[in-house]
């Protein structure tokens, strides 16, 4: 593939919502070229599901199946169907012209009539080794309940849940139905959250708060067993037996790259169109949880990448921007 | 399960709206009831995905699997999480009073404090008994372009579309990528579609227009081989070989056993807030085609059914109204 070559739609990303839009564009003949991206640190290609061990909630696997398996399936389907894949970051794009600019970390740059922009988001984390190191081996720590918090071995023990905003009220309650109790742990003496829903958590016989105190230790070599804690007022350090952690306190949407160039939300989110997923950019069209603070969900976000795909599609063939034949290569 | 009981949240639909909502629903422990409907004509409860042979678009499925045995594993999924199942029609609701109550074709009404709205909407037939069977059999006859169109027995093949609307026009415009001609037949003299698509439908090379004239007989036994045509004006009557027939002439959304409760769109979808599966009525939700006129895709479908479960579990939640407890039955 020649760097002066205009690609029809270029896809960023690889969850869910990147791969389904590349089935769906790749099924429409625009023969999709998707960035991967590359391991960096704790952060793999595939999104936030590589550090899923169990996923029962996607529809269609009554049989539960490992976030790895999900997503290599997911990325077969679209290769199969004629994606084309670089295992690359994309470190910048330009916007300001078209066709678009899109620059990986080592090779040439592309440019594309179209981008779909499915980067995702990071789950923040409190940052200890001890925490990381559990999350990664799906050793009872978290960063989304929903996702998780149904899984067996959760069921009828203590459960910690670390914030202090919606996301961690909505975690604590979706995990009383579960946990034998639930407890909060918040570094402040009382909570960002809405007023209504901190009190709706605060006045729930199943929860617990410990104010002014912060995890500094997750105990368990296999499975977490428990955590130490210091105040934050007065140092004092203690332990807490649990069985299962989950780590709420935010996201980071993964849109440096765009350098400003897309219109996002007051939480860094890009903006989109109500049920639709263009941009403030014409052709640019964005997927997945870069959109999205709320649901967060593998399979929501499948749906948005097929949203993205179609309406890329039809914005080529609005512009009469004809896609390749099906046998141009 | 008596009749007096009230659910914490009833799921009308069997689609993958439905499904993947009660599969969220259960997971959360809220034991949701699906009713799933009944066979009514050519209607088969599933949806209509029961009317699609392989499916390739559904991400998760590398090799392809046709409509029936998705929507069984999807349901296996709702059902093995705790989803109960009433294979009966709704043919009542009433919203006016909480609880809701959800009154069934024969058994007895049920009171939910919220519901999901997943009936989906039913493609137009041309109303012949030949298309029907064809579309049944899967033999080259569909109301989905964007579903069916990329199937390798329609690559390079004179393919027809019924319609003069913008879906039509873009049907026609997604089938160029296989066709090797794309034969629009319209009744009338002009399309309902609007100028910018229509123009660019009219001016493609691949696409020819047969105005004046209708579809009298879909002609093929396993598969379709030609149509028989009538002058709408003269009533001359001619045939034409096609190798497939995309009937587009529109869909109506499920939605007249809600006797008008809900608010809807000018085009009759369930009206709901921007990226929020919220109606009116605040505990009533709605996911699926039934509020999709622009991408009906399953996964579409699946993302919004997510959606709607995870919206009457908070809003549950919000309101202090318990799930019972997982060993409760």
């Amino acid at each position: 593939m020649p760097a002066s070559s205009f690609e029809n739609v270029v896809i960023i990303g690889s969850g869910p919502a990147a791969w389904t839009a590349a089935i769906y564009a790749a099924r429409a003949n625009l023969r999709p070229l998707v960035f991967e991206g590359e391991p960096v640190g704790t952060e793999l290609p595939g999104g936030q599901l590589m550090l899923t061990t169990d996923i029962e909630n996607f529809p269609g696997f009554p049989e539960p199946l490992s976030g790895p398996e999900l997503m290599e399936r997911i990325k077969a389907q679209a290769v199969h169907h004629g994606t084309r894949v670089v295992s690359e970051l994309v470190k910048q794009v330009d916007f300001s012209q078209r066709p678009f600019t899109i620059t990986p970390n080592y090779s040439e740059p592309v440019k594309a009539h179209t981008v779909i922009i499915a980067t995702g988001a990071a789950a923040k984390w409190i940052g200890l080794e001890s925490e990381i190191r559990l999350a990664q081996q799906g050793g009872g720590v978290s960063a989304c309940a929903v996702c998780d918090g149904a899984m067996p071995f959760y069921r009828n023990k203590r459960l910690a849940v670390v914030g202090g905003g919606d996301t961690a009220m909505e975690e604590a309650m979706y995990l009383t139905k579960f946990a034998s109790e639930v407890v909060i742990i918040h570094r402040r003496d009382s909570f960002r959250a809405s007023k209504v829903m901190a009190n709706r958590v605060l006045a729930h016989p199943k929860v617990r708060v410990i104010w002014n105190t912060q995890v500094t230790e997750v105990i368990g070599n296999e499975f977490i067993t428990g955590l130490k804690l210091a105040d934050t007022v007065t140092g004092a350090a203690s332990e807490l037996e649990v069985g299962g952690l989950f780590v709420a306190i935010g996201h980071t949407p993964n849109t440096k790259f765009l350098g400003g160039q897309i219109d996002i939300t007051e939480h860094g989110y890009i903006k989109v169109a109500s049920w639709r997923t263009a941009t403030n950019i014409d052709g640019v069209f964005a997927a997945g949880d870069v959109i999205d603070d709320y649901y967060r969900q593998a399979i929501t976000s499948a749906g948005t990448g097929c949203m993205a795909a179609l309406e890329a599609e039809r914005w080529l063939a609005h512009h009469g921007i004809e896609a390749p034949a099906a046998a141009g290569e």
